[in-house]
């Protein structure tokens, strides 16, 4: 176990990277160590050594100097001059594709945001455009990647070297849903619905017609039904078919927060005592999550912080219920589960830096 | 047949009846002709002839003196001698209660905005706190009631002595699921799921902690899960057991607009073709329907709007749908519906004064 | 005075293009004479006739068949044709300062949104990038441009050939003003401040970093100050100079709607009846203004209406007051503005079909 | 200098009171040693230890057992007992008042975040309702207090018995403003106008028509023009006559925040250069400001951090500038100001528990 390591972030100028940086700038562990950003540079922004911090993210600003940190250019050269260890990459699929071999053949760990190594059946797969050449390369990163979800995969996180960081709506279904499945309870046969409503920071940075404040804003729309590229994660995580669960995901008109709405029939009649056993049993060691038993978690309370929140109902015939949950989808849904990685990853305390 | 009508609104005040006021002064069979308004007026305002409507709805207030008109001190005698013949009423469900039998009895034709008479089956009516005291004279009203959907029970609304308007959420549901079920596409036994979003007027303008901004603005909560007042309706128009649905209302922040995501299998597999035109048909004489097909409405286009929006997906496997609805909670979900009621009542055309 | 006229709008894929759409489609005068709806159009789309109303604006699918009217590819013969009289261009300014000469060419009146030609002072042009060459040709165009605020230049706009409407902000901002400093009340020298606050919709349709819903919403942020391009329309419209005027636009986290905070130093004390009474003077015969003497108007009462709404309050000392002025940026300020000055062009009624 | 103190908070309920409870709870003077929570507890709730914390402020509810510290009965024994050094009061003016004299009585230092105490002179204490009977005992009390604005009062605050903390508006616009007029540089005869647009968590947690999310939300609206309670802290802390500055509050949609546009002449022509050196002196060793100089400050920036955020823009002709400064309406403005105050009362450093 060690008591420091040196980072790198590549992907800092999105919302994720940022909340990423802030994260990192003041994680106990990392006092005085703070990441090194790189990326691609301006050549006349790369004349004046790169961008500070507080360009691109003015939240950032502060007066302990974090703010004059700086955007440099991406070389290995670079990353490995400064003895980087751990390498977080928060950039679209294909590049993760591309660098996590390159990473790891220069000894590098890596905490992947993007859905490039997630995973595993190929017909999940098929929804990224990335180059699954079926490259014997391709297929032993493959085979190292571990699904980043502690409270799922504790054990393999801690000493791995490429951990793939969950989606956003995957990590509030998957958490939500596969305590129950795990134990038994749930009637697949039957179906489960996951409809879930996500904050507009989870289409991204760029300007686009459906990011304008004219689309978002007073509005609510449903999209990629039966197609979203998340799907493939529940189906792996959880264990359960294709055909056996139907997610919608939906823009609210708020800039941060997932609630996921999820419907599931039982086998057999339940008890709201049960449940609440079932999920305070599988979270029994995990800080990150907070159950709300009987009541439900609202996006309000979750967001800007690192934990997912859970709750239930049940019907009264006790075949029946709703889960809700909540989370931060650039927190627990992206950027604090990667420093949850990182904790478990390095055997310190898994909500270091995250309470 | 008449050319026009004498009517009065009970309940102004809220936000229904601010749409309700807004839409039969604009109506072109109404002209010269508006709603006496009346209801509870303190005494101070009695005294100098009621309160003016552009001080209760300063969006009403324009050049043409609508806004000059008065809410006035109820009282039968002033409806009678105004010559009313059909009385609004945007009131609580207890008032709606008492009211509408001295409506009757005074010779006036009512549609009711609440939910005082909108269920049949004594099981649904539980769920409401009116003195459903079996009485006579209760039975005896509640069996001349019509449910007010006019794309459901067109013939028998024409002609009706009290129509119930239905819920927003309710018609928001009955609209997109009443046509396959009716059809016989759903396979009811494996259960639907609707999942329902509501703008934040749907919780009317008393000011509560839930309608606070600081509660509402930046969140989404569940709520009423397994026991939303609107339930019964659903049940009852839709043709469904009580086990074979559940309807899950939130909480969204937004100023109107509800958008219900609805989730169906079907008995056997289907095509998009065959399910656009069962819609297609079901609809075809519904000015106030607006079909999708295959795209999927979203609350913006909808809002501020007299119609109700359908649109649905299916999954590959063709057994699968989800259908989206979209209306806006105050109009075709209160005050539009109203009117359209109206309209279809008198045998004017079903859509004056709301294109 | 003709009973009808044929129009012909160019732009009509933005927002203000969409609202004037909207507006001249339910114009009491146009029925059954649609607007030639004429642009840029792809041509795989020109191929099938252009592009739908409905797919470019939604809101105005409706059952009446506009939604079905296209968006044709733009060619002077086109709307020659068509027999297209007078021609609303809702075009950035250079291609306005490029097509009105072309369209006096061949007889077209025009009502200009944009920016081109609402300035006679040299001074006041420059801030447009506009090739202000000082042509023969554009001298003698702008000569016969009349300032499109009804309110001020009635007389003018009647038998116009070419008429700028005015910006957003200035309309706001000439509205509040002109009225004190006509009347000689303004202590001119002491300065007026004037701090407007805009809705997203007048940045435009083009998805930016501004119009990003993560930058909009949560916020607000002032831009602009001293360089506003509306600037130059106050300083000629009130009267005034530009050092006694200090303009300073913001930008507010809602769709639509501006709230201008006027401050002023009056020459001697002053009562509210004073003020009251000017305002009312001056907009005696003005249908879209509506006064609010000591109450101060708000942007909820004003949005989704054609009016300009004015209130003002007086320093316990009388020789200071705020003035305040809401009005929808997309409708008084720009295409409810246009169809009034269509109205008054051709001496309808000022405020037909914007009522 | 103590290395830590036992603290209680007296209005945990509201909203800077949950600010400041999560503040204190996190200071690093503070571990280990949690503030004493009291005030009116319902009896039920009294007689299970209290409410916790949790219930209050579901955001506060974290896994190391701050959700579950209790809000206890207030008493005088029951602080006393506890060993309780400094009283925090986040409570309404009136109560401020009658407890701080007891409060001295028992030998606490007081931090008071209402309007009791900020107002030396008996013309802008009118304003307020509370009971201002020049008693010799509330005279004295009101002697000891100092405005709780440490850039302008570091000295006094360090070893004061009685911080009378400033208001939000109020700091927005001393911090804006002071550094200029204490140079000498802003023609203060000529005026000087604030436009102030605040958030709605500044309208306090109880549900109100004005609270209400559709009266908020797509609106902006003025208020309290020239009245506003907050004018007072301005006259006095910036050295300025009532006939000399306008003020004018504005509620904007938004949950949190404050922006303040600030207009003022100068006596001489200044350069950029001048007017940033004299921040900069200013606010030299003031570790809670951010200067932006000739950048804008806007409100998402400073929204959630314990910093104030100051720019200016100088008009072309140097003698008139607008300064605009952003700040959260509940930490800087409320309740970081508070532990701010505490960190300098107490001669620790001014930003811990602040960065």
């Amino acid at each position: 176990m060690t008591n420091t390591v040196q980072t790198a972030v590549v992907g800092v100028t999105g919302y994720a990277g940022g909340e990423l940086a802030r994260l990192l700038l003041r994680h106990p562990r990392l006092k005085g160590k703070p990441p090194v950003f790189a990326g691609r540079v301006d050549p006349k922004d790369a004349a004046r050594g790169g961008v500070r911090l507080a360009e691109i993210h003015p939240q950032l600003a502060d007066s302990n100097g974090n703010g004059n940190l700086k955007l440099e250019p991406f070389s290995w050269e670079l990353l490995l001059s400064r003895g980087v260890e751990v390498l977080f990459l928060a950039t679209p699929h294909e590049q993760s594709r591309k660098w996590v071999p390159e990473a790891h053949a220069r000894g590098l760990r890596v905490i992947d945001l993007s859905g490039a190594w997630r995973l595993t059946e190929s017909a999940n797969r098929a929804v990224y455009a990335f180059d699954d050449d079926g490259s014997e390369q391709a297929a032993a990163t493959q085979a190292q990647a571990v699904y980043g979800l502690p409270e799922l995969h504790r054990a393999q996180i801690a000493g791995a070297r490429l951990i793939a960081n969950p989606g956003c709506y995957a990590t509030s279904i998957i958490l939500a849903l596969r305590p129950l499945v795990a134990a038994g309870l749930v009637d697949l046969g039957h179906g489960v619905v996951a409809d879930s409503k996500s904050g507009v920071s989870g289409a991204g940075k760029s300007p686009t017609a459906r990011t304008h404040f004219m689309y978002a804003a007073d509005n609510l729309s449903a999209y990629g039904a039966f197609t979203h590229r998340h799907t493939g994660e529940v189906l792996e995580q959880v264990g359960i078919g294709a055909s056996e669960i139907i997610f919608t995901p939906h823009l609210l008109p708020i800039p941060r927060g997932i609630l996921s709405t999820i419907y599931v029939r039982f086998r057999e009649t339940q008890t709201a005592t049960t449940i609440a056993r079932v999920y305070h049993e599988f979270f029994a060691d995990s800080p990150m999550i907070r159950l709300y038993d009987k009541t439900l978690p609202q996006i309000q309370y979750s967001v800007r912080t690192n934990y997912a929140d859970i709750g239930f109902q049940l019907a009264a015939d006790g075949r029946r219920a709703i889960v809700v949950s909540c989370l931060d989808n650039l927190l627990k849904g992206a950027s604090s589960q990667a420093v949850q990685n990182l904790n478990v990853m390095l055997s310190w305390g898994e909500a270091e830096g995250l309470e």
